[in-house]
């Protein structure tokens, strides 16, 4: 039997790690025969396809990025796209795909398996760790622990001197990395653009803080918004959700606390350094573990379904009420960690 | 009301992240006021107090070890404990424990609460990760990212000689340290205290890796041992679970690989290098919010009860069944990661 | 004999280093007593001063930031500013100052010994690397291996998307940071505040490299200035050197970029994470024998010099002299790095 | 023009950057041809060669190991070795040999450059920096940074718990290493090859340290060794230099320890993890611009030299003198450093 793979989206830590895990239990044990498609679904569009077999998948487990590439290319905005993948999976003699994507790649698994018959196991993946049917995803405990580790160097600048440091960090849509890094750095502040800020709110905080202490550390998700009253700001625009954007939030918020206290403000945006470099051992074992159980649904014939994780347990669900619902931050668990805000 | 807190066992980061959610929520939601016990039974004991207010957990969040200190004491070994421990806790005004510790401080709390009317609630915590009613505990993804880092290092040596490099871990009874910092690390052959092992096996995974590519990484937990045919060693002995006791596995191993395939082995010993220093973003958050928990189970007057990690909620369960049951590593787990050996 | 100790100007790994080595020196060896005086030149001014003993400076090595504070207080501002600082000296009975800090900082120090009587000692401190009178400042190697850190997580990031990727780092009138760090990361263009650069070069080597491999990383230093036909900016205005300043160099290069190469580009900003947290083994070394043989010149007599490394040893210069001249980048050494550039 | 490169002996982090810095400025700036011989000695003794351009040192950069592999042989042992290394660059048309290594590898350069006619350009590489050429060699920064890592992950158990801590590092007969990492660590007690240690002195300090507040840590360079009368262990023996060799001189110490001090003492031995993975970025500058100016004495026709660092300058110093004397602890360096004990 022969499977391809495909990795479609952004760059995520733990993707090659996937790829290992499908490709040395497939071959070892099931005798499978793999071919990687480049670049996303631009692969089986363009019948683009990579040798994947045990020698291709030595060493990386622990590198970053993909080594199939990736791409946000969608085959069903093109004319006779899915007449042309069945047909590259034809040719290529692949008998089942195992995607491994976000929610645009995921949901083209699912129409592809569901409505057009090309068996498809999904593997979720997203950085923001905003899927409703896992508990989480890789990629996002290293992206956490690099963000704390910048908040943790910054605490030794606020203790020496006046000054409010504020740390941009990814999240356009859910604030899980911000949420979990400010905790985990001890921020004084954490902003998530599932609740609008209050620019007033953040700078009472600022300044109670530095009375209790030394200077503030203010941790904002990309995707944070001010309140209708605080958009100053000339460069907003709407989001595809109807959200207020507004370019560099980090910088805009910096520059409104100075403005609004008197006190100075600096800014960290840590960007793409958050999505690049080696996994954590924890987004390495989870990959890992996504890829064994993936493979096991080929083997199965469970098509349609997409791995996740519960508790320590791997399980199989629907891909297509998986990528359903995003998975934003319960108010319950913001409000749980406000005790340490100000 | 006055809450009494007390850390015990050995050395386990996160712990401060615990103490400091506790105080944090207790004093600012609940107006409680804080007593710290230090080194763990003894200070109820011999009545031993330190201060525990906001200022005392100021930064503490990403400091291993404990403010609190910590000992193996166990009162219910001493003569008239348990009346001196009331004793104290009345002289302290103090209406409630939180009692962090592993199976044996735990143990005590539980007694103490169910027999003795000491009010009572629980933190795991064990580096080892070996507590059934929780997915995890805090302490071990920090143990474990360790260990996969000290692993990924010897990966570049092993490319470029040709010697066997045998890498020691934690886990005395068990094998969750070596099998996901082996698992991450990408060793080629994994060692745990819950399968003894074969040495010749071990040999053949050796020498089939030095034909397939380069120097093979054998991760072995502190606990492992050999079968029986195996255990040539003098200075063997049987430890409190009845299972042979090798001083120095990993040595061990190293001697008897270079002896049985004539290649050179060099080893590893990390030793307490894995309980100590920062804690992880994931062990932050986790020791954070059991803190912030237990200190609601105080409120909730919910005692003999300890806090547990189950999916991404915390949960409570009995103290006493918590303690009851070694959690191991489930034999189709290390089966499943077996696909990486050799 | 009683000597004071100060540390003033911007914060810096390694500060703690070298109070811990003058103490422990300084109360072993000579039987000193010391006294801290806090926030720099604001100590002695106002006769603000901290306990400083051998319990004080334990633990302290690792630590970034200042057990004194710091500030950018000149005494020679401040109306009666010297003698406020002769008396207060005279009222703590200190007999000599060790003066941590940079050019501001170390300039009044020189002033004051040279001119006034007041004997100090210097120790030369900037995380920019860019005293003549030392081949390294302590601070530095931290700085340069946490941008090289971010660069390499980049890099997979590079490589799996069609994106530049401008990195801003520190360095106001000099490029030993971004010299440093480009480097060791492996960036494809490094630009630095001594030589202007020029759009549509960096744009010719940003496409040249797509064609070679993957995506490019662009460093550049805060401070670095395009040429004259490049400033297409609103808010550049002159700083005190003269130079235009762009505020946010990294973001205004990325949208450059962007409108003349048609390829999308992201900006990482570093900021205040790259002088903050555990200073690197290199700078606890050096800083650590600064402050050893800062003490060792207070009991020589051997007042307004300063301490310096020459190779592999500690020597010392005139302060005066020490902080007259900028270490600027030499053109040759840029040269010699820019065969990597493209 | 036809450049051979070679590496020789033990892995050390740095040689993919020296081959890296090489061949771009050989190739771009001078248009040379490169040919890598393939494991040290041995790849020029057997003609094995590896094709070594642009493409091929492309992303080894942060790598550890080599990528040209590595030996301990040594073409002298070899019956007509020499003739067969002519012979062999006669074929493969190779005009000059750069030759990466420690005194061994580079012994062998001097030789073959000076009394045979083969011109070779050597670039140093010795983890334990034991070369008196040049003030640092590459790998070392990186080893010592490793071990003061493990070492400030010990404080914390060592503030919470009541044992000794002994740390094994790498120096078979120089303390470098252990004298960097024990002072940046903040060791209490720092053992070196260079000076035999007494076990009572020893057990004074952790004595004394246990007093003083913590439990002590203990550095000890895998080649110290103890004065006549504490040599009780059976498995010593003579090493080539004639010091008595310990197998495992760490955990023979905290045995030693524990005997005369009744406090539990616990070992970590690093072993080759100091010398493998990603080189720091010290290290990385450091050896790529070796491998730049190696390549500048090719053009110049230097041959018989070897790049050495002074300062912040890259010099060339005859081979046969560079290697001919180790370089050891100054005792006055020492004494330095001894002001931390206790």
């Amino acid at each position: 039997m022969r499977v391809g793979v495909l990795t479609g989206g952004g760059d995520c830590p733990g993707l090659n790690a996937v790829i290992r895990g499908i490709v040395r239990k497939g071959v070892q044990e099931y005798g499978y025969d793999f071919v990687g498609f480049r670049d996303g679904w631009r692969g089986p569009l363009d019948g683009d396809v990579t040798r994947l077999d045990i020698p291709a998948v030595r060493g990386i487990l622990p590198r970053g990025g993909t080594i199939l590439g990736s791409s946000r290319t969608n085959p069903f905005q093109h004319e006779g796209g899915i007449t042309r993948i069945k047909e590259n999976l034809a040719k290529q003699e692949v008998e089942a795909l195992v995607v491994i994507g976000g929610e645009d790649t995921l949901g083209v698994a699912a129409r592809l398996s569901d409505d057009y018959g090309v068996p498809c196991v999904g593997v979720p993946k997203t950085i923001d760790n905003d899927l409703s049917a896992t508990d989480y995803t890789f990629g996002f405990d290293t992206a956490v622990g690099i963000a704390t580790e910048a908040i943790d160097r910054l605490h030794t600048t606020a203790e020496s001197h006046m000054r409010v440091l504020v740390v941009e960090v990814m999240g356009r849509h859910t604030g899980w990395i911000a949420l979990h890094s400010g905790l985990a750095g001890g921020a004084n502040v954490i902003l998530i653009p599932e609740q609008r800020f209050d620019v007033d709110q953040v700078c009472a905080w600022v300044t109670s803080r530095f009375k209790a202490s030394y200077a503030p550390i203010v941790v904002v998700a990309e995707g944070a918004v001010p309140k209708d009253g605080d958009m100053v700001l000339k460069d907003e625009t709407l989001d595809s959700y109807g959200h207020v954007r507004l370019s560099g939030v980090g910088e805009w918020l910096a520059k409104e606390i100075e403005r609004r206290t008197g006190k100075e403000a600096r800014t960290t945006v840590l960007g793409h350094v958050q999505r690049g470099g080696t996994p954590s051992a924890f987004d390495r074992w989870l990959a890992t573990r996504f890829g064994l159980h993936a493979v096991d649904c080929v083997r199965d014939g469970d098509f349609g379904t997409m791995v996740a994780l519960r508790g320590t347990h791997i399980v199989r669900v629907p891909i297509a009420e998986a990528t359903a619902r995003l998975k934003t931050v319960d108010p319950a668990l913001y409000e749980e960690v406000e005790v340490f805000f100000g």
